[in-house]
Order: C-alpha cells, then structure tokens, then sequence
C-alpha cells in the first residue's frame, strides 16, 4: 500500500483560472482572486437540465441569506456553458430562484483541478469545498452521482471553520454549532474527557 | 491546469490491509475481507488521548444503534496502536461507551491509502469514508483539523447512498431522508423541475 | 520544416466511441458500429443555445432528405449534454425542425479525435467529415469559430465522393454535380486536357 | 482515445519557406513574407499532367478576377518542379489559362507542412487553405484524391472569413454571402433562433 | 556480494527534525540543535503501553543520575504521541519515574533515519544510539523486538567513547571501564601483546 | 528526512561466501552453511598485530568455554589473510590462546555485507553479530575504531535472544540474565507495569 | 575524426521498393525482384524538362545496345511523376530517342535510398550505380549537380566489373578494355609490378 | 524505406588530419591545409605490394603533367605506413615513376571518414575524391576491391568540375571535354532539347 | 580511485580472429584454434621496414629453437599486411632469418583486443604476451615505444609458467630457471623463508 | 572484436593517492608527489607471510643499491597493513634484508588502479611498472600468481628506458644493455637492417 500518489485538499490553494458565471441575467467572468476575501462554497453538480441537481440548486438558494450573513458566496459548478445556464435559469421555476452565480466549467478547469471530473462522462461529481478567504479549502465533501447534498450542514461546517479559524484548532466537539460551548485544550485534559 | 494527477475515491476499492483493532477489551486482526458483505463507516481521528476527538466518538457511539439497523458497523481509525486504544478506552469515561472496533494503524496505511495521513504529524485528518458492501467508497467528507464531524448527517447521507444504490442514480433530491418523496427520472423531467 | 507531426485524416477510420444522441424526443446510445453500413456526415458546432449554429442546423435540416436519399445520415455534434440537446430542440424553433440524431458529447471524445476541439474553450471548432460506409474520412472542412458553414456544397461533396468510391479515382472534374460528364483517364489523356 | 496528439490549422501561423513559382513565362522565388498583406489561397493538387488536376485549375482561373477583386491572390501548389509547370502551361490549353502563380514544391515543404503530403506517392492531396493577411489559417479543407473542388465555394467562404475577420465571430449564419442580413450577438438571443 | 548498499552510522551527523517530547508534566518541542553540546542516548522501544518497554525504561531511569554525571542526556523515542507519552507516564509507576525527556515520533522521522523503524509495524526496533556532543553516533546497538537492553552496558560504552574522544583511538582494551589502565601505542607494541 | 535508503540487519540472512579460515594450526574454507545450525557470533575487528584487538580476542578466548555451552560458535574476522593470523597466532601470547576461527576476509566481502568495512581504510569496524541457527541476524552492535566491546554482554544478550527465539517477544525485561523472572505478555498487563 | 557513421554503398542490397516507370508509351510498374537476374545501370538524375539532363540521356540511348549486349539493363531514375516522363519523352527529341524504362521516383525512395537526394531541393544528385545481377552495388560515382557523364566509361566499369565477378577481384589493371592482358595474382608478384 | 541515414560526400568539406606522406625520397607531414588552394586527387588503393594497385598507380604518374596543368595535385592514399611506401617506392619499377605524394594512412582517419575504408580487411576500396580548392568534394567514384580506375576519365571529371566551378551549373552537357560546345541554361530552353 | 575500469589480461582467453601469415614463402590464415594446443608468444611490434623492429625479431629468430624445444610457437604481430611482411622478408637480412609465422594485423584486431594498439598512430605498442596452450595469458609485458625486449628472459618466464602450470602456483621462487630449486608450499612455511 | 575497452598503462599519469609504507623500522605516510623526481619501480605482490614473495623481495633487496645508482626507487606492494608489514619485517630474514619502502594497500587503491588487484581474493598479481620521473608508466609486466620476476631483467628495462627517454624512441635494439651500440634513425635505414 505504499508508494501511491496522495491527494488531499485540505489546505490546497486556488488554481489560477477564468471562467464565464452566469448571474441575474448578466455573463461576467471570473477568475481566482474572485474568489478571495470572503468564504466560498464551490457547489459542483452533474448537468443542468437533469434531475437531482435542480432541487439541491434550490435547497442552496433557501439558505443563501444565512450564507451571505457569515461572509460568504455560493458557487454553483456544472460543465455547461453559460448559455445554457442563462436557459435553465430561464426556464426552470426553481432553478430561477438562485440568486448566486453559476459558474460554466466546459473546459473542466475547475472540475478537474478538484477532483471531481468524470472524464468519462465529461460531468461533475457531486463535490462540495468550503474555501477560506485566502481560497484555501478547509473541508471537502464528495459524493457519488445520485446522492443530493444538505445545505445546513454545508453551513454547519462552515460556521465551525469560521470558529477554529479565529480560535485555533482542537477546539470544536462533534456537531457543533454556533453558540455551544467550545474546548479550551491543555495538558490537563489528556484522558480526562 | 491540464496533466494535473487526480485522486477521486467515489467507486474506488478497499486496499489490501490488515490491521489490529480493539473492540470490548479484545484485540483482534481485521482485512479488507472483514468489511465487506456490509455498509462501512471509516471514521479517521487524529490521536488518541487528545480533545475534540472523545466528543466525536462519543457521538458516534450515541448513534450506534442506528447505524447498526441499516446494516452498517463504524470503525474509527487512529494512528495509535491498539495497546493505547485500549488504556484510553479504558481511562475515558466517553471513549469507555465506544462499542464499535476502534482500529489501530500505526503504519499509517488506512489513512494514506485513503488520503488523509498528515505525513509531517503523523496524525490522520478528519476524514469519514462511506463505503458499500462491495468496500467502494460512495461519499467522503475530510475537514481540516479542528473541525469537528456530524454523526447525524453521515446516518443522513448513509441512507441516501442505500436508497441510491437499490433504485440508482438521479432520484435523491437535496437533503433528502428515508420516507420522503424520491423522483422518477425520465426526458419528459428535462428542465421542468 | 522537416520532422514535424503530420495529421491527415482523409482514410482515417472511426475511433472507439459511445455517446448519447438526442433524435425525435428519445435519448439513445450510439457506437462507432451505428455509423457503418452508410455515408456519415459529422457536423461539429461551438454549443447549444449559441448564435450562428442553430441557422447551420437549420440549414442542414432542410436538406435532410436529400442527404438521406443518397443513403447518408447527418449526425450534429457538439460539447453540450443530450438534456441540453433536449431543452434546445424544444425551446429553439429552427433546431426543433432539426429531425437527425444530435451528439452529446461532453467528453470531448468525438470531437478531440478529430482535431476539432478548442481544449481551452470546451467548445467544437466547426468541422464537417463526411466518412463513408466503412467510417474512413473522404473528405473534411474546418472553420474558424464564427464562418458558417454551406449544406448544399458538403451535399455536392457527398456525391463526387460516392461517385469516386465507385469508378475510382482521377475522374471528377472540379466542381463536378451528379450527372455532368467525367473523365475516363489513359495515358491518352496526359498532357491533353 | 485519449492522450492522442492533436493537429489543428485553425490559426497556424505560415512555416518559413522558399520555393520558385511559375507566372507568366517567369519563374520567381517566393518566401513567406510574399503571401502576407493579402489573403491567400494555397490551393494544393496532385500532379501536374494528370486528370481532374487541369479543370480544377481552370476552374479557379475563370474565378481569378473574382478573388483579386477581394484582396486575395490564388497560389497552385504541387510537388511537380517549375520547369515542369512551365511545359504543361505551355502544352495545356486549360492550363495555359492560368494567370496566378503555380508553386513548384519538390521538396515538398508545404505540403508536408500542411498535412497534405502523401509520402508514399510523393503527391498532394486536394487541400485548400484560406489564409488571413497574417498568413494564418481561417479555413480549410482536404478531399481524398479523386474528389475535386468548387471554386465558387472557396470564394463565398473567403468573404465570410473576411466579414468575420472585420465584424467579429458569432455573426455569420449558414451558408452566408456578402450582402445578405447578419446576427448581433447578445444574451436576449439565446434561446431565441 | 559486491555493489551493495551499505549503511554506517559510526560518524554520522544528525538529521534536521522537530519532534514534541514529554518531560515533567511538559510538552516542549526538541530539535537537532537540542542534542549538541552534550552527549546524547537515543534510545528507541517499540510502543508505549507495552511490555518489556517500561522495564527498559526503568532500568534507564535508575541509571539517569550516572549518565547525567557523565554529562549525558538520555531521550527515549517511541512512534507514540506526547499525548501517549503523559497518560502512560500518568498510569505506569515503572514510567512514572521517568525523568528524562520522552519523545514522540509519530511520522517515524527519527527512527527512519536510524534505520530502527519497522514500516509494516509502525514501531521502532530496540536500537540505542551513542551520539558525542557534535551529535554524531559513536557506538550504536540495534536488536530484535523482544530482546532488552542492559543499561550499565550502555554507561559502560559511554564512558570508553569518551575516553578515546580525548586520547586518540587504538587505547582502550576490552571490556573497559574508567580507572583501568589503558594502552600507549606505537610500532613497538607491534606483536607484543 | 524522508526517501533515505535503510539498511537494518535484524532479520537479514546470511550472503553466500567462501573464506579461509585460521584454526588450531590448519587453514580451512567456510562458507555459509558452517554458520548454520548453531547461533553464531560474527566478531569483526581491524587489524592483526595492532594494539586493542588482541585484548578483545583474549577477552572472548576467556569466556569461550561459556558460548559454547550456549551451542554458540565464535568467528573472529578482519581483513587480513590467514597468513598473517596464523603469524600472530603464533607470535601473540593473548591471541595464542584463541581456539575459534579466525576468518581472513582480504577480499572484505564479509565486512562489506554487513556493513563494517571503511573502504578508505582497508579495515573493518568493531563490529558484533548475534546470529541465530537459520543464520539471520537477532542482535548487532557497531563501535567507532577504538572503543572496545565486553565479552559479557556478548553472552548476556545471545542467551535472551535464545530465550526469546524459544519462548517469543514481548517477554525479556531489560538487563535480563537467565533464570530471572520473565513476562507473560496479555492484554491485562497493558498499563499495569 | 573517429565515430563517423560511415555509408559505403559497395557490395549493399537493393531496398524493397515499388516504383511506376514510363517505356515505350507504357507505364509499369518495378520492383526490387525486376532488378534482379541482369546487371542493371541506375543514372540518377535532378529533374525532366531541365539542361544537361537530356544531353545525359541521349548518351546513355546511344550505347544501349551496348549495354544490352553486356546483359545489362538501364533505368534512369528522376524525382518527377511518370506522367512528366511521359510528357517530355513526347516532347523532346533527343529524350525521345529513350528506349531503356524512365523510373518515376516522386518519394525519393530510391534516390533516398541511395544518398544522391537533395532534400531541400527535391531533385537528385548526378549518381551512377552499377548492380551486379544479385543487385549488390559494385562501383558508384556520384557528381555535383552540373557535372555531366560519360556513357563510354560507365560501360568500360561494367565490363571490368563483370570480368571481376567471373575471374575474382585483383586481376584488372588500371583502365582495363575487354581483350586486354589480365593479371594472375600470387605470391611472385609482389613487388615485382 | 524511410529514416536511413544519409551520407553524400557531395559538398562535404576537408575534416582535419595529419599524415605523413612519402614523396621524392623524403618524409613530410601533411594536413588538410595542404590540400586547400589547388583542385587535389584523393586516390585511395587497398594495399602495397599488391597487384592491381602499382598499374593504377602508374596509369596516374603517366598522366601527372596534365593534373599539375590543370592546378591539381594527386594523392594515393593506403593503410601502409610511410616506411612501405618507401620500400615499395624504391622496389617497383612502376611506383618508382610517382612523382606526386604517397600518403600513409595507417590508422584509418583519411579512409575512414571518406567511407572506403574496410574495416574487417584494413584495406581501402578503390576510392577517388575530386576536391576543389575549397577542400569541398564535387565528384567521387567508390570501385568495389578488383575494379581499376581510369585516369584520363578521372582527368576529364575534373576539368568539367572546374568548367562549373567557373560558369555555374547546368551547362556541361554528357560526356563533356574541354573546348566542346556548352549550353547557356534559361526557360527558353525547357522542353526544347 | 574507485569505479574506474579494470582489464587484466592474465586468464583472459583467445579471441575470435581470423588474420593472414607469412612464413616459409606462403601466405596462411590463422585462427584463435592455431594458436590453441602449444604455448605461444605474441611479439607486437610497430610498424616493418623501421629501426629496432628487425633487431627484436632477428634476437627471436636466434631463440627459435629453445622456444619450440619447449612446445612453443613464436608469432610477431605487426599492423603490415602480408605482403607488406613478405616484401621485407625478402628485402632485410636479419628478418630473412625468421621462420617463424609473422602475423599480419591491419585491421587492428589482435592490437586491439590485447590493449596495444595506438590508435592514433594505426601501431603497436611493443608487447608480449605469454599464453598458455588454453590460449589463456599467463604472463605480459608492454613496453614503450623505443624500449626493446629481451629473448632470453622471455624464454625464462615461458619456462616459469610452464613449471607452475605443472606443479601448481606458489612454487618458483624470484629468476628461477629449470633446474632450480622450487618450494613446496605448506602452513611450517608461513614466516620461515 | 571491436568496441570493447582498452586499458594500457604506458604513459598513463599516477593517480592520487595515500598509503602508509614501512621503511627502516618507521611507518611513514607517502603520496604521489613521493614518487616524483625519480624513478620509481611499483613491485606488486600478492601477500606478507607466503611463500614466493619472500624470494622476490629478496631478490630485490640484493640489487637495490644498482637501482638507486640510476636513480631509482624501489617500492613492494602488497594489500597487507604496515603493522603486517613490520612483524614480517622482523621475523623474516629475507625479508629483514629488504631496505626499500614497503607499501601497505589495505584498500587496494594501488593494485586497483594499476589493474592487478584480484577482487575475488583481496590480492595483488605479481605486476611490476616502471616509472619515470613524472610519474608515468613506461613499461609493465605483469604475471600469474605463481611466477616469479627477475630484477636484474628490471634493472635492464629500467636502464633502456632512461637511454630512451634521454635519445628519443626508435633507437634501443633488442636486449640492449648500457653501453652496447645503439642506432640513429634515418630513412637511409628503411629496409637495410
């Protein structure tokens, strides 16, 4: 079992890119630095047009407020053009509920850079990273093609990143959530917990 | 960013491995063999006798049961041997309540296999790994350090990946769980939802 | 100018391939095997929902018929999914009269094999091959992005090939239509015409 | 079908080159810099005192006036020597035509850069190039042996590559001539054609 | 038996490292530069919480203010974590009366290095290494998993090693101990012991 | 530190070899096999009529007697020919007693094996292998030039190795001479001594 | 000056080939199997419709009976097509007069072959090779490109050849004709010519 | 028949060397410098004391006044040392007329890079290498070992050579000798001769 | 000093050769199965017809008979050819004397293999090599250019081999010759003599 | 027998090196600078305390004071130490006759660049190279194990290569001794010896 190649994303930077998002009726592009200053959530799904994505599209733009409230932006990410999107959000009453940007990946520089490119199917698989505000990720999930995401945990997770990032690691027991008490570690605690 | 190496772990098999784990004051040898015929949780913690991890296990263990009624064991993996599973189980009134095999790698080939040995520390991240009868991986989360996990949404995500792999693909919509109303792909579905 | 890499696909054979193809509101797979057994026109386009490219399927579209009376099928191809192809044949009124099968290719598959992907774009240059029934390219075109392309002329193309493939060689004066006069060559002929 | 190299002419800049050309009863050398500043046709045949090859060539020579009128200038290319395109221009009534320049390529630099040569025969296919006023590739096409060409199709994609040259892509619809109404691209015609 | 790779550690310096070690109820970090200025023992046992390892650790601690005399620091090294180290030192009253520092290897740092680590185990072998002020080893032993060490052994090569660092090698006879006469050499002692 | 070549002989076995060896006034060829059957002690020192060797090889003459009962076989080994050991054989009074093999290694294929031999200086290090009847290493020890070894601990160490290889690990406590107490490892001893 | 890749044509095999010439109003094709059973005279030459080259050909037409009667063949090879060949045969009076098959080497196989292609220029070299009936080279000239021939030594090489192949090699003296007095070598003669 | 390396002495220049040579009852060194400023004679033979060897020889002596009018210096070249030419030169009748210098070549450097040297035999072929004062070859003729040279059409290549060095090639027709009618090349010309 | 290239010619066997000799008027080839059978001496030596060389080969010839009362052939190896030696051997008193087989070497094989051939110079150092009727080198001397060897003590050395070969090694004492008294070797001998 | 390497020793340069060498009852340490100004006689042989090295040194010893006449210096070599070398010095009378330095070669570094180290036995042949006064090898020989040398045959060699060195090559015949006749070289000498 040794000698394999290792890929772990904690703590990897932003690829440099540019990318066409499509958001309330514009098409600007973005690129990396984009990307910086504020926490991201980079929301990779199959194909517009299909079935699971739309709902969790929706469930995502139900809790955008509470993400925009901790500092941070949603980005969708499917293999499609931005004309496409703009179609979707066009056509689709729940999809044209989202309000952040939807970004097209058919390059799949993106898809690619994390992992989540079915070279195969030329889709995305079902990934999900929380990206600090330097752009480096701070928790990743993945999961196989038919399995929908919860946005309350994504926003879960993010909130307990928010807290070890300001009060250092070691700190935040298992389901946390914002208010909870919270560890003070020392020497003291070995074995007593 | 093309001729990047890529390392996805959605459908990816079980290594060949054999490992000592510690389980109701025994300790006994475990392959890749014994985790199949049945859903597996790998739950990777960074070190025994440190803070945020008794709190996740004891999470787990609160849910036990439950996993245990959909056909699924835990097994949370350390790099410790399982000489100190046993003193911690045996010192911490929260670790004592883990009925589930706690495993001891030291070697460090889980969690290299599966991309979360931190090798400057020697310790694991926070990775929980999903796997199916057949031992393939269905869904991963890793968090960074501190952050800790969420017993209940892996049981969530857990039943998803069962409901998914019994009916296929494209039917959980977002945050779906066991009871809820699934979909029934087909092209009369395209960009109607 | 010596020892560069030469690509020349007339006499080139078909690749291995599978693809979904949008036709007549179903979704089907198609193999390099389907495009034996008859004349194939390979139409390359950017993307759905673009600009110039619904006119060019139009175009095609209307001299269907023809093509399939000298036994030819006309496939379009572009980067885009089967739902995308799906939505557009519905939404778009000149590509809903389109009545031939329409490639998915999000892979990159087809079009990467011949030579017609912008890597950078994930999009189709506009490159037409027509193949014949052994799936070997006799003849191909490759615009810039935004010149269209001229249905009649790759229709006239068509049958100066067909006509070739059964009296051979050396016989089709330029610009050549079925029925005008060909030549019949000989050493007669050298230096003659 | 991966990993598989890659040629594209779209955009190809002109190799550097010298041949001698033949033009009315002289013959000159030609470099790379002689075919910028003007769009070009590098029109490649098999043989000179073969078949099909002489009615192509007139074909092009009764169109001549039409391309220079669009600041383009026609170049015949095969892997014959000058002195050879000297005796069948002299000896050809169709030939004898012929006002532009015929390149002599026995050296078979130009084809072999541009993909048409085939080593075996030490011929040419029937390719023909349009080349910007930068020397770079626009459009072009390559027929199997027998297949000849239509000079009126050169010269209407020659003005859609000029129009797309000075207006921008995405504008030009199938088989467009000059004269004939345009599109305006924007995100209010997606969808919408 | 020739073009083997040979390893001796007679001479060699120090590694770069950063380990944690335990000491008096105190993590502190230790580096290289930590181990010079004096003589060191580095003595490596295979797991915490394991069997003869505290009898080894004992006998050491007996031992301590002879070595400590002698200008000698001893650091024994396991793969365990410091967190380990401070619940054993806690638990085991043989451990307990450890009072040199106690460091954690959990990457395998150290004891790769020294050649002591078994990577199927994930443990050190039992090997003591004697290192001068300069840091490099002077005498080392290196034995299988279940055979102890014998602590006044090691004092006893300690003190010969110093002894020959200040008069010059080819003095001490076997089995010496400080206070026993030495030898003077010189080509007349030649055969005439 | 990490990617360095290891070499560590605990376990290895013995390279195919011939020496010469010097006994009771004969020369004799040993290869491997004679080292089989019986534990051996490999005893490496670097040169013949120098100044602390004789003493060493008289103290291990003395004890001889003592590694025979222990079914032990004594080789003595330098980089000398068995000319010259059976000159100072004779010539010595401490090396006159020695009634083991003493084997010529000129060739320093031996010493270079395991690892002993200073190239630069033609002669071996003082160094020590315990080996077992399969001819595997249980136990080694290398000194810098000068420092002498201890016959005593020679013999301690090959009976706990013995005693180990009869009875398993874990069980030998430090400074263990036979017929003291032993272990008996278990899961209830972890933590208790 | 040592290890130069040396190419020494004398005594080498003819390469497999298939080439078309041009004889007697024919165009045939050759092979290597066509070259064998007769002696042959390859007379390369730079290009039809040029200066010194008929001139060449027209010397060799004046001694082909000579040349039959020796039992050989000649095969002048140039770079152009046989349709040229053709052409210029009935064109030019003094090529008219060829009888002896005209190879059309478009390729530049044999010319490649031989070492007398000027790549960058496409044409020969001024090359005369005479084949044995095995189609092994027994002499060869080569000439700068205007430096014509001479039939009458080409013949009197031959014929010297042949006598060789028939009597063994050091009998002909310097310019030996037919008739003239030969050697018999031995050992009397040396020194004494 | 592609890919071979290609070796045409055709223009290839002097490479550097010193030999020695015998001439005029004396011994000189010579170096290709010597051989720049006049047309040179490189006349390679097999061997000394042969038999077809001292009639070549002597076929070029009776020519030598015409070579020296011509600005030409001949050179035999054989593998013998400079010590058997002398013997030779003072034992035959026939070599005793050379007047021109004899070179020796024993370590192959002259033969090897003209590629006549035959390494199994140490022998030279029969070898002659027309140089214009440049040091630049313009014609060479390889005979296979038997086969005599002619030294009036060795005479008559070099005075056509010079002919073209003067007036540019494409002027001296087949079998060309000084004072004949030469042909002033232009296009007039194609195809009229 | 280590990893450089090592030949000693001492036990190396024949090579593969095939080479022409002059003896007794005839000319003869020899192969590696000649020399095999009898002992034999290899005399190299520069170059015929120059100073030392006849004297070294006339001091043999005065030897001739001693050699072959001992079973041994004499063969001088210079890089002249045979008729070169033929040609001297009639020309020179004192190498008229020679009856013995003079190899001729112009190709350098037997120079070469036996590391005395001086490239640069196409000569023969002065070496002598003694082998055995294996065809195997038992002994050899090579000497600078200028210095001349001696029969007598070549004959000495033949004698020695021969006597050892018979008797084995470790026998003949410094400048023994037949008839001497020879050593018996055995372990009283050590540090006698 | 081509391509293979070549190792010959005359006029090869010393390497560097350090030994120590045993000379009038002192170990010294000497470099290659020691054996400059001089010449030098390297005496291999293969070991201390056999049975035909005593002879040979001996031998040596007896015409030490004529080498130091022609100012040269005799150096013995063997791979045993300078503590070997003593006690065979002072137990051998041979050998205690030996003035001259006895070099110790441990490590072979001597025997191993002068390529007469037998790896397999950690022994030297019987090599003698004769040095001049800058260090480089004008003659060598080197024997099989059991044959002794002749110093008197040395001292001969040693004298002609100083008559050499001073007169130039070409000029000492055979068995030459100081004071016989030599030759002047000159081309009235070619072929009258």
């Amino acid at each position: 079992m040794r000698g394999e190649i290792i890929v772990n994303y904690i703590g990897s930077a932003l690829p440099d890119f540019q990318v066409n998002a499509y958001q309330d009726g514009e098409v600007k592009a973005l690129t990396a630095d984009d990307l910086r200053g504020h926490w991201s959530i980079l929301f990779f799904y199959p194909a517009d047009f299909s079935f699971v994505c739309p709902t969790e599209l929706g469930d995502l733009a139900a809790h955008y407020a509470a993400f925009q409230k901790q500092n941070a932006e949603i980005y969708s990410v499917s293999e499609d053009t931005e004309f496409v999107h703009q179609a979707w959000h066009e056509q689709s009453e729940e999809v044209g509920q989202v309000a952040y940007p939807m970004i097209a990946d058919p390059a799949g520089d993106l898809a690619r850079h994390y992992g989540v490119l079915d070279e195969a199917a030329g889709q995305a698989y079902r990934g999900v990273f929380i990206l600090d505000p330097q752009g480096e990720v701070r928790s990743y999930t993945i999961n196989d093609m038919g399995i929908g995401r919860n946005a309350g945990e994504i926003l879960r997770t993010l909130t307990a990143a928010q807290f070890v990032a300001e009060h250092g690691d070691r700190v935040c027991p298992a389901n946390w959530h914002p208010g909870e008490e919270t560890l003070k570690p020392g020497t003291d605690l070995v074995g007593k917990i």
